[in-house]
């Protein structure tokens, strides 16, 4: 039986309350030599199934409904009115299949109406297209003006919900795409399935939740001890800029003039000249740098701030990576002295690879910013790079800039010369350095897995899940009790030593439901709690990043779960950097570079120093060492290595050595890579 | 010698480097039947003497040019083009004095020219104006364009300081104006002096300087750690609002349309439709709770973020306590069950009670809102309210709302009846609560006074001083040297004992000029440390807020200072208490009310209830009792008494009481006063 009969045969007949489901076929922007993958998307008829989700949700360019030549190309169908999901049994090539979230969560008993003809319960429909890797997309995410029609879809699935269909729904709850396959799909489920975040109905923002605002302020307040403890003082600046002064600094506000939100009206009054919201507050703050600097023992003066700022970037967001708005801090120091000045980027910059390295486990490779890549208007800009495996991308961490004098004699930020009044008057030496949220999503980048988030333990908002398990219908009420009981002991016990513990002792759901779950949120240890167990005092554990499993004897319970819990944090980090330094290859030579890009690595090779070689470096990578056009990711179209950093750990020069890429005497080893 | 003869005495022969000086007559906006209290601005020729800085200077409305009748009747001076400063002397009724800042900069022997043939030395001028009580005005805050002008004068003077410039100069660091006689421009100099804010050149944005950020850091330490034990967690929604879902709760929008600022374009791209920024964000956060909510097991669900909201109000702003800007939390929280709900917002409103008590040593009385004064839409509002014994007006110190119903069936939150799905579906029972840095306000206008800044010392950024005293000519570089090295270990080991303490060991300026310099930013304690302490093992201890003293040996120096510390928290908070307990009268006879209001109380009189009775009540307060207008603050014409709330500790209601105003039945005591 073919695979499209077999479909037939799952069809029932017409029903008068069945949901009215549409199957649409569309077609990426592909280069006209490649074979189309179209895309597939089954959703309710009440959906609304925006082209920039299907786009977002596949990684492709501008799909649109696809001709009557696709259908018969790869589907055997003469027209995209013929079409119906029988059609994808018999497919000649490859293409992607998107459900609605509304459609899946719909009773698994309601009948759907798919052609005029052709009605089918819900749980076949779902089973069918199974074979086909489906992955389910919310589109309600990017398009809120569904919400309110989809929303009694939802309820009407809770409203039914029983714990066979909690557990059904399981899979779907789960994330659906693989890491390796489809990495933005996998990031954006990931992340959304994990609860990390939630898309807003604002392009380009999103909504912080718990779990990683946690995250945030685990960063924060390790951050902030650390830079008061050499002399930093938190400020709070307005939000807001004139035109006039935004506009002061103009090589400055150059680069950030294309992304500045405007606040042109309060209320129904247009204001009398429009206000920038702060993409970054150099231009805010050094005025009144200026005006509070009166002498040089007003100097250093050292602020930061924690704050949000605006880039209204028209490239494809990014949760995390590229967002409209983002919560960061920026520091801001002036010093009397250069030396002092100098001293303190680097302090900061050792800071920003701890956030990394030590709370989130991930490796950087600490350098110097080329001319090209540097802040501009400053002296120069130290950087943590980090290393995204499954792309083979580098992704620029954190970074930490000396200003110079550029910007204080732009703003005369001056004070009258230490050694007399007949000495000319000396302009402060100033330092801005800035760590965002981007830091949340390299961590997952690099962690997580298809089973869902894996979180450090040092920043994950819950350390540790206590669940009763081994309960079954012999179990008796007597011996239930005493077990969740005993748990709930444990778990509290857990935390009044300060580890982050919480228990789930809801029967509705079977404990592998709950394994999924907790999994799926990234938990670091599962603490199981059985009959077993409890007659041996003990309890076990396992870990979210590799399912490894210890006992713990409960006597020793709160001297192991914190060592266990280092074990992970630092197992975790060390897989990563195994990761990042079996991908940061030296290559002496041109024609090995392209080559070893293409197997993902970020590339340590002999430099000029010269930026038309960087720019050459650039170009003649984005293409394919055979000559032919390099296929790029769809969002990096032509993506060419750019220089990451000049590694303040150098590997020995030979004498003589050449660049890499021209005839130049080479200065030092750089960094490159395609990159975020 | 009249004094009009002193002046012209004074004055000198022209000179060829003189900075010219305007001396401009304002009058303020006054009823007719007033007599207008004049302003006298003396500015350097190259300032720009904005009037709104005037008006805020001087707390007038609108001030004008002054015709020449003005001229006339105040200075017998026929015409304002014959006016000059000498004229001052022969003023025949009240007016104000407003002295440049940038003028006050400049160096004391610094000739100026005052009209065509009247110059004289910069110090003597001042002298003569200091008869005046004039109040020294920094107009670049307000009017920015003028910064770059203003420098150079402040850049003359800092060349040029010396230790005696320093020391002459710190009368005009120093306060000005008297908190009795000018209150709103007393503030305004503490807040700018006390280096807790500062002018931005964003109407109605202030900067926080570290002062102040860091009272806000220990409250939202102190405020996160208690509602963290509730369950509540924190995240962050982006701040913008699309108008669609601003629009979506029609009282709601209402009540902030007129204050919303709208961003409506990007880089150089309008966009499609505007864009709110969040004046608050209810209708932010409560279609995803929707979408979160979908089982009574997802409930409670209690978040809070820490953010800055924007409010465009164009009324005249005030630091900290109306900002278009400003810093806050936002709580909001749905529950299964009224009881849960409620029990909330009065745990809230405790935690918000214990940031003024506990924290800023601010007594406020707690109760309900009446229906007038609740939060539109919630089904009840409670609040903490404090009082500001200066101006005698109560101010609203942070409210907790319970939002009943009306939100989440707007919104659509709702679950399943635990009851089973036989039963109907529960919509969540909420709340949201916010507290915002107006606290900060409250607790500068409260404790501060004509010194500066007084900081109770659980807040205060820095909590003692170390200052080295007692050295004079005679002392030795050895004896001098032993007291800098033993202040020093002595710093060290308050701070080893997690007090905030810091020394000033700079020569240049002698204790007196820092006595001053610490008393106008507030520090809490001041320590002394001199030849005779060194010699009795002691330190001497002086609290800022009496200058009470004490004597500590130095082996007790880590017990003791923090008990002196606690001491001055405890009597800040004992003393605010006795004012605002003063009065706070009882009132049950309306003839009483009005006299009792202009006594600068607050007052608890039984009430009906009724809202139209409560209107009465501002309306009828908003004149004197003898039927004159009453003469309000210039800010809040015709002020009347507002009810604050029916506090929750009531006196006994006697039988039969009936309403303060009307012949209705009272139903329990209610607070009212003017306020802000």
């Amino acid at each position: 039986m073919s695979l499209e009969d077999k479909f037939s045969k799952l069809c029932v007949t017409a029903q008068p309350d069945a949901l009215a489901v549409k199957s649409l076929v569309f077609k990426p922007k592909t280069p006209k030599s490649a074979t189309p993958v179209p895309i597939i998307v089954v959703a309710l008829q009440t959906t609304s199934t925006a082209t920039a989700v299907i786009g977002s949700a596949t990684s492709t360019k501008e799909p649109r409904l696809a001709r009557d030549e696709l259908f018969a190309s790869h589907f055997q169908c003469t027209s995209g009115k013929d079409f119906h999901l029988g059609h994808l049994s018999q497919a000649t090539s490859e293409f992607k299949l998107l459900i609605d979230d509304g459609l899946a969560k719909t009773q698994d008993s309601q009948v759907l109406q798919l052609t005029e003809d052709k009605y089918i319960a819900k749980s076949e429909l779902l089973h069918f297209l199974e074979g086909f890797s489906p992955q389910v997309v919310d589109f309600s995410q990017e398009a809120p003006k569904q919400q309110d029609s989809k929303k009694p879809a939802n309820k009407a699935a809770v409203t039914n919900q029983s714990k066979s269909a909690a557990l059904e729904d399981a899979k779907l709850i789960g994330i659906t795409v693989d890491k390796k396959m489809d990495f933005s799909g996998w990031y954006q489920q990931v992340l959304t399935k994990g609860e990390m975040l939630d898309y807003y109905d604002v392009s380009g923002c999103y909504i912080l939740r718990p779990p990683s605002y946690a995250i945030w302020e685990v960063i924060q307040k390790w951050f902030d001890e650390k830079i008061k403890a050499i002399g930093v003082e938190n400020a709070y600046f307005p939000m807001f800029v004139s035109s006039r002064v935004l506009e002061k600094e103009k090589d400055h506000v150059e680069g950030f003039a294309p992304e500045v939100a405007w606040v042109t009206r309060a209320g129904s009054s247009e204001l009398e000249e429009p206000i920038a919201i702060r993409p970054t507050s150099e231009t805010v703050m050094y005025p009144y740098y200026a005006k509070w600097i009166q002498s040089y023992r007003d100097l250093p003066i050292k602020l930061n701030q924690w704050n949000s700022v605006v880039r209204w970037e028209f490239k494809h967001p990014q949760p995390f990576l590229r967002t409209r708005e983002f919560l960061w801090q920026e520091g801001h120091t002036a010093h009397l002295t250069k030396e002092d000045a100098e001293e303190e980027v680097l302090q900061i910059l050792d800071f920003y690879a701890g956030v990394y390295e030590e709370l989130l486990a991930v490796p950087v490779i600490k350098g110097r910013k080329t001319e090209k890549e540097k802040f501009a208007g400053g002296d120069f800009t130290t950087t943590c790079e980090g290393y995204i495996p499954q792309t083979g991308r580098g992704i620029q961490g954190a970074t930490s800039h000396h200003l110079g004098q550029n910007f204080s004699k732009m703003f005369n930020i001056s004070v009258e010369n230490p050694l007399g009044s007949e000495h000319p008057k000396v302009y402060a030496h100033q330092n801005s350095w800035g760590l965002s949220t981007r830091v949340i999503g390299v961590m997952v980048m690099i962690h997580s897995d298809n089973k869902g988030l894996v979180l450090p333990p040092r920043v994950a908002q819950k350390q540790c899940v206590v669940l009763p398990v081994g309960i079954n219908a012999k179990t008796s009420d007597e011996e239930r009790a005493a077990i969740h009981q005993k748990a709930k002991e444990i778990e509290q016990q857990l935390r009044s030593a300060d580890i982050r513990a919480f228990g789930d002792y809801n029967d509705n759901y079977t404990p592998g439901w709950k394994f999924a779950q907790y999994e799926l949120k990234g938990v670091p240890l599962r603490l199981e709690f059985g009959p077993k167990d409890m007659a041996k005092e003990q309890i076990s554990v396992v870990r979210r990043n590799d399912n490894r499993k210890y006992t713990v004897k409960l006597e020793e319970l709160t001297t192991r779960i914190p060592e266990i819990l280092e074990e992970m944090q630092r197992d975790l980090y060390l897989r990563a950097k195994e990761l990042f330094d079996s991908h940061r290859v030296i290559v002496d030579e041109w024609k090995d570079f392209v080559p070893a890009l293409n197997r993902k690595n970020l590339i340590l090779a002999p430099w000029c120093g010269v930026t038309e070689c960087e720019e050459d470096i650039k170009d003649s990578s984005a293409k394919k060492d055979d000559g032919e056009e390099f296929e790029a990711d769809e969002k990096a179209p032509s993506m060419g290595a750019k220089s990451l950093c000049i590694p303040f750990k150098q590997p020995e020069l030979k004498k003589g050595q050449l660049c890499v890429r021209c005839q130049r005497k080479a200065l030092y080893y750089t960094m490159f890579g395609r990159s975020y």
